[in-house]
This record gives C-alpha cells, sequence and structure tokens, in this order.
C-alpha cells in the first residue's frame, strides 16, 4: 500500500475508534447510580431546562444559516454549491456536537454527586469521563466532516486546489460556534448575577439555596455556557484550524507530497488516539489528588503524542525539524499553562495581592485585579510571539518557516481532546456540589464536592490559558492560509508566494509585487484598516457585556418578585418557579446573542468590500491582535478575582463576611461575564472574521468592489 | 523679502507676542485679591506642598537626563552632539514650562476662590486666565525651542537634512514628560484615593475637611498631577509633532521649497496668535453660563485659524487642497469633541444607564461604565480612521497623500493653546471649590464654586477627546516620519519612498524594494514585533495601576495613623500634619515612576536591536493602536463613572447616601487611577517610544544588531 492510503486509513481507524469509545463513555455513564428522589428531581429540572434552552437556540440559528448558505450559493463564484454545503455541514456538526457532549455532563451531573457519597475517586472519574465525551464528540465530528466533504468534493492529489472549497466548513462551524457561546455565555452570568445578588447579598441566603428562583438557572448555565460554549468553541478552532493547515500546506506539496495536505489530519488522529488513551488512564482513586490523576491523563496523551510525532516528522514527511516544531508545540501548551497557574492560582502572589488589597476597599482589589490581569496578558502574549519566530527560524525561514509556525500550532492544538475533556470536568464538578448542596447531602458528600470543584477551578484555569494559545497561534497560520488562498485566487506561483515572507529573496513576479506592496505598512488604507480592527473587541466585549447586564436586569427583576410575591417562600412552604426564570433568561439571551454576531460577520464583509482584501489582512491582523490581549486579560484578571474570593473564604484577610470579603465578591462579579461571556466570545469572534474573509476572498476579488478605486 | 524670510519672521513674531502675553498675564493674576487670612494660610501649604514635589521631581528626572545624553553623545553616529545636546534642551524646557504653568495655576486657585466671592464671572475669568499661561508657555517654548536649536544647528534649505537632528528635542520633551506624567499622575490618585477612603468612607466626613490629613495632598495632586502632567503632555505632543512634521516635510521641498518644512511652524504660530486672540475673547460675565464664555474663546481661536489657514493654503503653499486638509483637522477636534461629551456627559443616555446600573448591584455599574467606555473607544478610532483615509484621498493618494494626513494632523493640533488653558481651568476651579470649603466660606461662594467645577468638568472632558484624536492622528504621522528618516538613513530617493504608499506606482529601486518587503505584513518577525508592542499598553498600565494602588496603600496607613495618634484631631482641638502625608505621597509617587519610564525607553531599543529597524516599525504601530484604543477607554470609562456619581447626587436613583450612589463611588474610585494616571501616561509613552525609535535609528541601522541575521 503507498503511503497516502496508509495515512488516509489511520485517520478512518481514529475516527472509528473515537466514535466506538464515545459510545463506550456514554453507556458506562448511563449505568451509574442516580441517587435519591430530589436529586433526580433536581437533575430533572436541570435537564429540561438545559435541553429547552438548547432547543430554542437551534431554532434561532436555523433561519440564521439557511439565508446565508441560500445567499453563500447565490453570490459566490465558481462551484458555489461546495461552499454553501460545507457551511451547513460545518453548523449542523458543530451543533450536533454541543448537543451530544451537553447531554453526556448533565447525565454525568448527578451522577457524580451520588459517586461522591461513597468516594471521592469514583465521583472523579464519573465527571471526568462525562467531559471525556464532549472531548471525543468534538475530535470525531471534526475529523469525520472533512473526511466525508473531501470524498463530496472529490478532494484529492490530482487537485489540490478544491481543499480550498472545506472552507465553508470552518465557516459553518465558527457561524454556529458565535452564537452558541454568545447565547450561552450570556445567559450563564445573568443567572450568576441574578442568584447571588438577590440570593446571597439581598436576602442573605447562601449560594445554591433552593429557595432561590435563579438557582436551577444557574445550574441550566453551567451547561448551556459553560459545557456547550466552550465545546463549540473548541469544535471551531479545531475546524479553522485544520481547514487553514491544509490550506498551507498545499504550498508545500511540491516538497511533501500529498502528505503535506494530509499531515494536519494525521496529528489531529494521533492526537485523537493519544486522548482515548489518556482518558483511560484517568482512574479514580482515593489515594491520589484529582488534579494528579487528571495529570496521568496529560501525561500520558502528551506522551502518546510525542513519540508518535516523532514517526510523522523522520519517517511520514522525512524532515526531523516539523518534529522539532510540533515538540516546541506541546511544550508551549505546558508553559502557558504553568504561566496561567501562576497568575490565577489561589496560593499565588497575584491572588494574594488582590485579595490583600481589599483591605484598603474596593477599589485596591479592583485596581489590583486590573493590573495583574493585564501583566499575565503581557507575558503570554510574548511567549506565544517568541515562539512563532523560533518555529519560523527552526525550518530555516521564508516560505518553509511557515510551515514551521503550523507545525508548532498543531503540536498545541493535538492535545485538544483530552483538555475539553478536562475543561467540561470543572462545570460538571460545579453542577456535581450544587446539586448535592440543593438535596441537603451530608458534609462528607461536600468535601467530596469542594474537592473536586477545587479541581476544576485549576482545570478551568489551564484550559484557558491553553484555548487562548491555541487561538492566538492558530492566527498567525490563518492569516498565511488567507495569502496563500489569495494566491490562488490572482494565480500567484510558489516562488511569488516566497517573496511574501523573505526581506530579500528571489525576484517576484509582477503580481506578486503589487500584493508585497498592497500588504505594506506605509500605507494610510491598512493603517486605517488596523485601526479599525483592533477595535472591534472592544466593540464586541461592549456589546456582550451590555448583554449580560440586560439580561441580569430582567432575571434580578424576576427573582425579586418571586420572593415578594409568591407565599411562603423563605419559610419552603412555598416553591419557586425555576422554570419561568430558567425561561426569561432563555428569551433575552438569544435575543442580546444575534445583534454582536451579526456585527461580527457585518464588519469584515463591509472591510472586505470597501478597502480591498490587503487591507482586509491588516484588519483582521487587528482583531485577532487586540482580540487575543483582551481575552487573556478578561480571563486571567476574572480568574483571579475567583481565587481571591475563594482566597479569603479560606479564612485570610478576616474571611467570609468581612470588609475585605464583600470587596472580593465585587470583583468576582465584574469579573464573571468578563472571564465566561466576553472573553471566550471574543475567541470565537477572532475565528469566526478570518475564515470568513478566507471564504468571501474569491468574491472581494472577482466583483468590483469599491476597493478598486484605491489601485 | 522673499517669503522664507517672512515666514520666519511671522514665526519669530508670533513667538514674541506668546512671551509678552505670559508676562501680563502672570502680572494681572499676581494683583488679584487672594482673600482671607485663613484662605491664604490654604493656599500657602498647597504651594509649598506642590514645589516641594516639584523640585524632588526635576531631581530626580536630572541624573536619568545626564545619563542619558552622555549615552547619546557616546554611542549615536556622525554629529551626536546635536541629538544629545537637543535632548537636554528638549527636557528642560518641558520642565520649565511645566514649572511656570504650575505656579500659575497654584496663584490662580485662592484668587479664583476669591473672586468667586463677589461674581462667578470674575472667578471664570482668574481661573480660565491662571490656565491661560500653561496653554501659552507650552506654545511659546516649543517654538522658541525649536527656533534655537535650528539656529545653532544650521538648519536651512541649503541642508535639509540637518531637520533630522531637531529629533532630540522631540526625545527629551517626551522623556521629561513620561516622568512628570507618571509622577504626578500616581501621586495625585494615591492622594485622592486616600482621602476619600479614610475620610469620606471610614470617618464619615464630607471631602475636603480639613481634619483629613490628605487634604491639602489631594489638593496638590491637583497641581502636581493635572496641571503640571497634562502640560508636560501638551508640550510632548506639540514637540513631536513639530519635530515630525518638519521631517515629513523634506520629502516635499522637491515640490513646495523650504516652505514645506516652514509649514508646521507657520501653522503654530497661526494658532498661537489665534491663542492669544481666543484668551483675551474670553471675558468673566454674570450673565452668561461659564461654558458659553469659554466656547467664546474657541469659536475666536478657530474662526481665526481657519482664515489663516486660508491664506497659507492658497497663497504661501499655492495648494488649495492643504487648507481643505487643515480644516479637516478642525473640523475632526470638533467632531471628537462632541462625541466625548455625548459618552461621558452627565444628560446623556451613556452616564444615566450607569448610574442606574447602581440599582441592580455594583456590579453592573462597573460592567455599564466598561461596556460604554469600549464602545466610545471604537467609534473614536473608527472617526480618526477615515479623516485619515479622507486627508490622504484630498491629496490625491501616494507620497502627497501623506502631506495631507499631515496637514490633517496640524490642523487639530494648532488649537493646543487655548484648549490646555480650558483644560487648567479644570483643576484650578476644582482647587478653589476645596480651597472654599476648607475655609467655610458660605453658600454663595459655594455655589459659584460648584458652577465652575461642572463647567470645569466638560472642558476637561473636552479637552482629553482632543488630546487623544490629536496623539492617534500623530501617530501615523510620525509613522512616516519614521520611514523618511530610514530613507535618509539608507539613501532612499524620493521615488523609492513613493513606492512605500502605492500599491502599483512606479519601478521602486533595489533597496526600496527590500524596504518594502521588510514592512510586508507577511513576515512572522514582524507579526511577532506587532504582538508585542501590542502588549506594551497593557504592561504599562499595569504598572502604572499597582504603583496608584501601592502609592494609596502608604497614605491610607499614614492618614488612618494621624487620625489614631493625633488627639483632637476630630474635634478640631488638634491639627493633622498634613506636610507629613505630601511627604509620603512624594516619596513613593517618585520612586515608582522610575521603572515604567525605563520599561518605557528599553522596550523599542531592544525590539530595535533584537529584530531590526523594519520589525520595530510594526511594534510601533502595535504600540500606538492599542495605546490610542485603552486610553480612549480608560478616559471615556473612567470620565462616564465619575459623572455617573455626580448624576446619583443630583437626585436620582436615590441620590446620596442610597445604594446606587454607594455603587457609583466604586465605580468612579476604580475610574479614577484609570482616567488620570494609566491613560494620560499611555498617551505620552506611546509619543516617547516613537520619537526614540526615529532619534536611534541611524543606530539601529549601523551598528550590527542581532537583526541583521534575520536578513
Amino acid at each position: 500500500m503507498e503511503p497516502d492510503r496508509l495515512a488516509e486509513g489511520f485517520i478512518l481507524f481514529s475516527t472509528v475508534l473515537l466514535m466506538a469509545m464515545i459510545v463506550a463513555l456514554y453507556l458506562w455513564l448511563r449505568k451509574r447510580d442516580t441517587g435519591t428522589e430530589r436529586m433526580r428531581e433536581i437533575a430533572r429540572h436541570i435537564h429540561v431546562g438545559a435541553n429547552a434552552f438548547l432547543r430554542r437556540e437551534f431554532l434561532t440559528i436555523a433561519p440564521f444559516v439557511a439565508v446565508l448558505a441560500l445567499l453563500l450559493l447565490i453570490a459566490m463564484p465558481g462551484e458555489s454549491w461546495k461552499i454553501a454545503l460545507g457551511f451547513v455541514v460545518g453548523a449542523a456538526f458543530s451543533l450536533l456536537a454541543v448537543f451530544i457532549g451537553m447531554n453526556a455532563a448533565v447525565l454525568a451531573n448527578v451522577r457524580t454527586t451520588s459517586a461522591a457519597r461513597s468516594s471521592a475517586g469514583q465521583a472523579l472519574l464519573v465527571a471526568f469521563r462525562g467531559g471525556g465525551v464532549m472531548g471525543l464528540t468534538i475530535v470525531a465530528l471534526n475529523l469525520l466532516g472533512i473526511s466525508v466533504l473531501s470524498v463530496l468534493f472529490g478532494v484529492g492529489s490530482n487537485n489540490p486546489q478544491t481543499i480550498h472549497s472545506l472552507v465553508g466548513f470552518g465557516f459553518g462551524a465558527s457561524f454556529a460556534a458565535l452564537f452558541a457561546q454568545l447565547g450561552g455565555g450570556i445567559f450563564t452570568k445573568g443567572a450568576d448575577i441574578a442568584a447571588d445578588l438577590v440570593g446571597k447579598i439581598e436576602q442573605g441566603i447562601p449560594e445554591d439555596d433552593p429557595r432561590n428562583a435563579a438557582v436551577i438557572a444557574d445550574q441550566v448555565g453551567d451547561n448551556v455556557g459553560d459545557v456547550a460554549g466552550r465545546g463549540a468553541d473548541l469544535f471551531e478552532s479545531s475546524a479553522d484550524n485544520l481547514v487553514a493547515t491544509m490550506i498551507v500546506g498545499i504550498s508545500f506539496i511540491p516538497v511533501y507530497g500529498w502528505m503535506a495536505v494530509l499531515f494536519p489530519l494525521l496529528s489531529r488522529a494521533i492526537g485523537a488516539v493519544g486522548a482515548v488513551l489518556g482518558i483511560m488512564a484517568v482512574r479514580g482513586t482515593e489515594k491520589r489528588d484529582p488534579i494528579a490523576s487528571m495529570n496521568i491523563g496529560f501525561i500520558v496523551t502528551a506522551l502518546f503524542s510525542i513519540v508518535s510525532f516523532f514517526f510523522l516528522g523522520k519517517y511520514v514527511m522525512g524532515d526531523i525539524r516539523l518534529f522539532y516544531c510540533l515538540v516546541l508545540g506541546v511544550l508551549t501548551a505546558v508553559v502557558v499553562s504553568l504561566l496561567v497557574q501562576f497568575y490565577t492560582g489561589i496560593k499565588m502572589r497575584p491572588v494574594k495581592e488582590i485579595a490583600e488589597g481589599g483591605v484598603s476597599g474596593v477599589a485596591i482589589n479592583l485596581i489590583y485585579g486590573f493590573a495583574w490581569g493585564m501583566e499575565s496578558a503581557v507575558v503570554l502574549k510574548i511567549v506565544v510571539a517568541v515562539v512563532n519566530v523560533i518555529a519560523f527560524y527552526i525550518m530555516g525561514g521564508g516560505l518553509p518557516g511557515i510551515l514551521g509556525v503550523t507545525a508548532a500550532t498543531l503540536g498545541i492544538t493535538e492535545m485538544e481532546g483530552i483538555i475539553m475533556a478536562a475543561d467540561a470536568f470543572g462545570p460538571i464538578a460545579d453542577n456535581a456540589s450544587g446539586i448535592a448542596e440543593m438535596s441537603g447531602l451530608g458534609p462528607q458528600v461536600r468535601r467530596a464536592g469542594d474537592m473536586l470543584d477545587a479541581a476544576g477551578n485549576i482545570a478551568k484555569a489551564i484550559t484557558k490559558g491553553y484555548g487562548m494559545t491555541c487561538a492566538l497561534m492558530t492566527s498567525v497560520v490563518i492569516l498565511f492560509a488567507y495569502l496563500i488562498s489569495a494566491a490562488e485566487v490572482i494565480h500567484i506561483s510558489n516562488a511569488g508566494l516566497e517573496s511574501f515572507v523573505t526581506f530579500g529573496g528571489a525576484d517576484p513576479d509582477a503580481i506578486a509585487l503589487s500584493v508585497i506592496r498592497g500588504l505594506s505598512l506605509a500605507h494610510p488604507l491598512n493603517l486605517a484598516a488596523l485601526m479599525i480592527g483592533s477595535t472591534i473587541p472592544f466593540l464586541f466585549t461592549s456589546q456582550a457585556m451590555k448583554a449580560v447586564g440586560r439580561t441580569a436586569f430582567k432575571m434580578v427583576d424576576e427573582v425579586r418578585r418571586q420572593f415578594r410575591e409568591i407565599p411562603g417562600i423563605m419559610t419552603g412552604a412555598g416553591q419557586p418557579d425555576y422554570s419561568r426564570c430558567v425561561d426569561i433568561g432563555t428569551r433575552q439571551a438569544l435575543i442580546e446573542m444575534i445583534g454582536p454576531t451579526l456585527v461580527g460577520v457585518a464588519f469584515p464583509v463591509t472591510v472586505g468590500f470597501l478597502m480591498g482584501p490587503w487591507a482586509l489582512a491588516f484588519y483582521l491582523i487587528g482583531v485577532k491582535i487586540i482580540g487575543a490581549t483582551l481575552a487573556i486579560f478578561m480571563f486571567n484578571a476574572g480568574g483571579a478575582w475567583d481565587n481571591a474570593k475563594k482566597y479569603i473564604e479560606e479564612g485570610h484577610f478576616g474571611g467570609k463576611g468581612s470588609e475585605p470579603h464583600r470587596a472580593s465578591v465585587i470583583g468576582d462579579t465584574l469579573g464573571d461575564p468578563l472571564k465566561d461571556t466576553a472573553g471566550p466570545s471574543l475567541h470565537i469572534l477572532i475565528k469566526l472574521q478570518n475564515i470568513l474573509a478566507i471564504a468571501l476572498l474569491p468574491l472581494f476579488y472577482h466583483l468590483d468592489g469599491v476597493w478598486r478605486l484605491w489601485e
């Protein structure tokens, strides 16, 4: 058998393996014990609320997908059905992955609580495997979607340019993800703020108290926001990353043959097998700290990947430098995780200083949170910048250097199956302790729950750092995918492409020269595009935060009304109307998600038409670079504020109920929408705009947009 | 007489006119009444504290200036004494302007209070003329510095390249300004937070209560932070702007002759005469609202400028399109001012929504402030981006288009004399009402004071919007000054320069082609530099905010100690030790200003050496574009939070002492260091790094830095 076939066989094998594993995990989960009647009742409330949200969300998204698919079909030049079909499949697969993954998480919630009654180790196992379904589903549906579309579109080594038509898949995944993350993120923070504000602050009852009408909405939010939203985010990352790296691969067919295009899929398939092994390696035991158990999973995945990468680089690709770049990617993930743990970890200096700031008043707590969050963004971005440069020069610079950057990106992203499992573990553990609280289970269960909860927080911090790094690394690759797509549209040779990325280099042909000029920093049109692009993340954050404010406002009103109007609610004689609260939040969140999404689509299209494809590249870089910085700041400041509160609750600086504690609660409430709504949505926005630009490039170029006037 | 001589004569005339006017205003101020003995005593405290601060600040800065001048003298290639001398003169003139301007403001404080006892109109006049000294001094010392150095360096039409040697003046001004703004900004906000926290919140005594030990420090802070800091900022803006526009002018000597270089100086001289007329036109009258009186001043200046610009463009330069660009600049200033008034105005929707947010809790107040502040940054930056593009195409694009952008920038900046007067008016009015409060003057005085205070807030909002626009517009011009300096260093012809800014255009020569390639977005080194640059404003903001936190911390401790240890302080029997509080704040603020300043210098130097002059251009653009966005966000969010508090204090949403009021106080305290320390310092940082890069360009190019490896 020839190597190409073998590689394709391996990709197919890993996809089938993943699916088998997903079914096995799902069946295993279903068989776990669901606890007492009270626990089942609460779980039912959460299950119904979360699925009602998803159903309505899907129904809201569907018409937008249909209209956009139709527009693509009509407007795009060439074989437009491919882009349109890819778009629909991308969106559908994204939502399907979210549906499967979230339902596994909902199944796992109550079963984790139940397991915690006998053993913390067992609870860890249930929660982690519950998250594992989401992790594996994402990778599986990604590989499946790309494979099926490749067959349908007749992608093959004899017609490499057809790979461009896969871009619709990425666009569909991004579009659905932005809706899902925004809708879920707005809902979950609206509910969270409302629950805390009216419950904890106004009524003085504890968190997760069943007398609070928003408490079920809060739990539902964890599932539709944290699990489903993050799932959609990673599905999109993975899809966009695959499509972009495959497009970059086209330019390297002269060197590596068709393997240049299969390379990203192969590395992803290796990651998939690694994730399965890693998830199997996590065992529930009383003897180990939960984080240590999870670390075993990470290490197994990483080791398997590194060994496999050596074979991939040295023997399959025949270029050991690609192995170095892949490993560089894996190491970057580790370094970034450690840095994030420093900036948000509960025992670390930043969190302690933020907590201590509260001693001099709320303002100092807020100021320190701001300051440390900003610093963290600086450090992380400089790391990524340096890694990019190193990967570029490992391959000797020039056009091959771009493949080095691509390989480093693939090295990071291949961990994504197991990382997503750990990420979904967080909200599952969170929900599980919520259910324990609401069902009135004993202190032993609560202790197990708290242990898992703490582990979940660390896991979430790690995965956020990881997600940001993936997005930043990918952003450079996507820029090159954009340029290579442009080269295809305007017929530039590989030698012309090479001259994009060399200061000296071979003489470019005439078309390439005009593109190089077009990409020059020294044109006011490009500078203007960069200025505009760099503000978009601010606009988007602004919209997302106002949306959270408005949603919280509506829910606060409703919870206050229920406390006022339902008799006996405080004594337990009357029951709050949980579903009404979920319903109000759902309605508002879904309305709020539409505006930002449309803005996200409208801006790059407008810039592309008015200012042209080269200015659009500057616009996109502006969006990416600021978007990433802002997102990192928001994630880490939010995380640090959260943990500063936890640190005080552990008994420092006066503990619960003290002035510093009150200050830390305010810091946490400001940080929440930053880290859980605006930040994650920004992630998606960045990728959406990029992939959209690649998809529409032929349109911008072939239609005579206003931009032709500038030439 | 030939036109060049006439133009130089006009510049000389306006400089002399300015100086005469400064002396006249100073003498007029001195003759005003200083009120009661109690008032004079408080004024003396402020005067002593402010000058002690300045003296120590100057002593701290001096050795840094000396060392840096020596380094420049040794390291720079060519006639290094010019750069070094220019640097020293720039720093010295900046500090001199600050010293004169701040002392006029200190003179004006108590005299404004005294005048307010008889007439609000008279008080307005004293405060505005007090600010006028700073405004005129800045312009005068700028013109004088550039003129003296030009004569010393033998700058003339027969050797236009000597203009590059003026860049040291800009660098010196920037370096001193960063120190002054940081030192003053950290002091003022540390004192402000300490005074509010211990006085208002812990002891429950009103603002400006003489029993509070930090209250004099707070007043001193208004002078050393707001007046001196902002003065240094505008001095620097003006200097950098002049130097950059003169450098850009070199490329247009073939078209406009030596007038191309005199053009910026001429437009500044016109602005100077306009400012004198404008300041004279502001009269104190009871009949008019103070803002209306100030508006008359603005209108007079603007009208005089527009008419003069017509002559300048049509007859002196012989190109009516330059007139259009200049007017475009003036109009931009107006549009931006209106936008800022919308986003921070007390009667406007954003402020009302932020205030209303407090009804649902602190978090919602903070979230809305964030959201509106971010939105404002988007709108303003898009306006600037569009204006840049318009100015570029008014001149027909290409290299001439750059002159269009330059002219638009000059159009904005020429209003700076009168704008600075209005800006200094704010803290003078603020201090005056503080003095009234502390001296126990009657309600009639306080009413006049409040009226001026409200007017001062609006004036400050306008000038901040104005300052930001100047910085952003200038940033594009400075990029071109950088490229033109680079062209000089590596000998590119004007035809080569032209090819930087055209997509098609003439065939560039070989060197120019390599520069165009070097400026391409499609090189990972450039992308990495852009990534790093775009994080620097975050790093800087982080440092500034921590510095404010630490300074406040020390002062809080001291104020608390005095309340605890000085017997009878609350009954008025014991007197707080004001000067000790000022002293502690001064010490801490001056230590804190050193770190960020050195980071501001070290980063561009490192990037220049390691990554080369082209990557440095990308780095600088990253710094500018994010710095401006962040600064706008911080200014407007801070202003809006401040006014939301005022709005509630007017009696809305429960008024003073209500829950929403408490929320708004927290929002205001977070906003304060953003808008008064980090934001203004960021402004200066942007310009410092740019002018530093231009100054050191020959060094980066001629020394074989690591960057040569990349080529």
